[in-house]
């Protein structure tokens, strides 16, 4: 028999899915003898192959997926790549990881590289400043996680807006009346969100808040716009960074200034980063779960993978306040 | 003619280098035209191929360098990787960084599946317990950065031995009677060498010190180990704590013993991590020049990748103290 069988066609006269005939061709177990003698039977007397089978033939090299991240150097990254490493060891994937440094063209050769060298998916985040991929050729299946272009068909986030009427709630709680948020201006989904929830929920409230931008979401952006703020007079008593790093900038100012968190001013960080909670741990923070969105976005990327369908869908994973040792010590500084 | 040329001997007819040549055929520009002409003639006479050259044809597929590192979401891994990836940016070669988890296992597979994807060298730091690849059929050009095993060929790593004796210098200096180190009980050459240079400078000056051991370099070890030693009623005026992320969880439970830092104990921690640099900016550190040991590591790499060489090296870089605004400033708590 000449014809070549799809995966999928191979399954349907099996009776049994995509993803135990690729498990049953690669000896992954998880199946019935029965079942594998079923496949197998079938395999033989259609002279069927795959893609996959052949190309493992060929080249000898195992599954594999890539991951491209803007900045290897931030923990919220690093933590998601290890995530990723941890989920697809348990598969016997390899998890090959490129640091784009926020550049779009970088991403994009990496990309390219990757599908190049036989990788069978993507987790992708972008870089602040990138848009997406509509122009590129991507015959693997992509999930996005964290920052999406609008295109796009797999995308896993932290839900920001929520997270950002959180820290309006909790500022509001802690008897906030003048209040600011100190931002990057790149036009990134996720800010936009968290900065947009915290705006809403001051609305409804009717109360106002003022808006700072920076180029950057650095320590040192932080330290000076703060103290642009404090020297320009502007009256404030809460503050809303939006992640962990800008808001050690934020506070190392207000404290060489002379100003206390939380006694004289508020301070709310975004993103649950491990080491400065280690460093701080009385810092109010918004905590992302990035295990969780990191698996999530496994999960979908070897469904793609092994069932060969293709998904369309957005998920937003929830946030949590975490407020340290907080208000049950009063010795900050 | 049918005999085949290696890339030494197509050099040697043309009288130039091995990378010269390299160079001409990958159309990498840094020639006079003259060497470009000659050297194009004679591969056309000599009807010269070379593996590199086929292998392009064949995959379509460019350069590549693999990293292998132990934890990415440890900042002075993340900026090793940060730092290859730029270096190699510079030469068009594509960077795919593979986390090992601490696993000899993990490594092994990694590094098999680089050299199965045909990249062109590796960069590889090795996990805390592991012992190198002497049974590993390597092909290709590996530097081993930070950690080596003893049968490496070519290492790159911080003069550690030299670290150790700064900070007993330093705490000496800082007036410390009654010195301790916390340290992993994990074998590695790295700390090995600074509490060797530590204790072997105290023992010059006839000063005692006691080496307290935990399970692993963790903010949670150095806090436990910490207490402990406190409750133990060991007398002690100075800490050397063998690197920074210990050096945390020594210095938030000294605090909370109501122990001030550095007013009643001297503490010194090692690494120059700069997100705890950016919490702390009163902690003493031993900085480890990360991107130098990175660039050196690339050099060497890039040159037995393109001159068909094999090395044999050590470089130690140097490291330095770095005092934060240290003694300038006495609130630090």
């Amino acid at each position: 028999m000449s014809k070549k069988l799809s995966i999928k066609e191979l399954a349907k006269l099996a009776g049994v899915s995509t993803a135990t005939v690729s498990r049953i061709l690669n000896e992954k177990g998880g199946y019935s003898s029965e079942t594998e003698e079923k496949v197998l039977r079938i395999v033989k007397e259609t002279g069927f192959s795959i893609n996959v089978a052949a190309k493992a033939l060929r080249t000898n090299i195992s599954k594999s997926i890539g991951v491209v991240v803007p900045d290897i150097t931030n923990e919220f990254f690093s933590r998601i790549v290890r995530q990723i490493s941890l989920y697809f060891l348990a598969y016997n994937y390899s998890v090959f990881v490129c640091d784009s440094n926020e550049s779009l063209e970088i991403e994009k050769k990496y990309i390219s590289e990757l599908q190049s060298r036989n990788i069978d998916g993507i987790i992708y985040v972008q870089g602040q400043n990138n848009n997406g991929l509509e122009d590129m050729d991507l015959k693997i299946p992509v999930v996005y996680i964290d920052r999406s272009p609008v295109n796009a068909d797999v995308v896993i986030e932290s839900d920001n807006f929520l997270g950002g009427v959180i820290v309006a709630d909790e500022l509001l709680r802690l008897g906030c009346k003048n209040l600011i948020a100190i931002r990057d201006i790149h036009n990134l989904s996720s800010i936009n969100d968290r900065i947009e929830g915290f705006i809403s929920r001051l609305r409804e409230e009717n109360v106002e808040s003022k808006i700072f931008y920076i180029d950057n979401p650095t320590v040192e952006d932080g330290k000076i716009k703060m103290q642009e703020i404090i020297d320009s007079g502007y009256k404030f008593d809460g503050v809303f960074a939006s992640n962990d790093i800008v808001s050690i900038g934020v506070y190392n100012t207000l404290k060489n200034n002379g100003i206390a968190v939380p006694k004289d001013v508020k301070l709310i960080g975004f993103d649950g980063n491990e080491l400065i909670k280690s460093c701080f741990d009385f810092l109010l923070t918004i905590d992302q779960d990035v295990e969780k969105m990191a698996v999530e976005g496994c999960k979908i990327l070897y469904e793609m993978m092994t069932e060969d369908i293709s998904i369309k869908t957005r998920i937003k994973i929830p946030v949590s306040l975490n407020r340290g040792r907080g208000e049950s010590n009063g010795t900050f500084n």
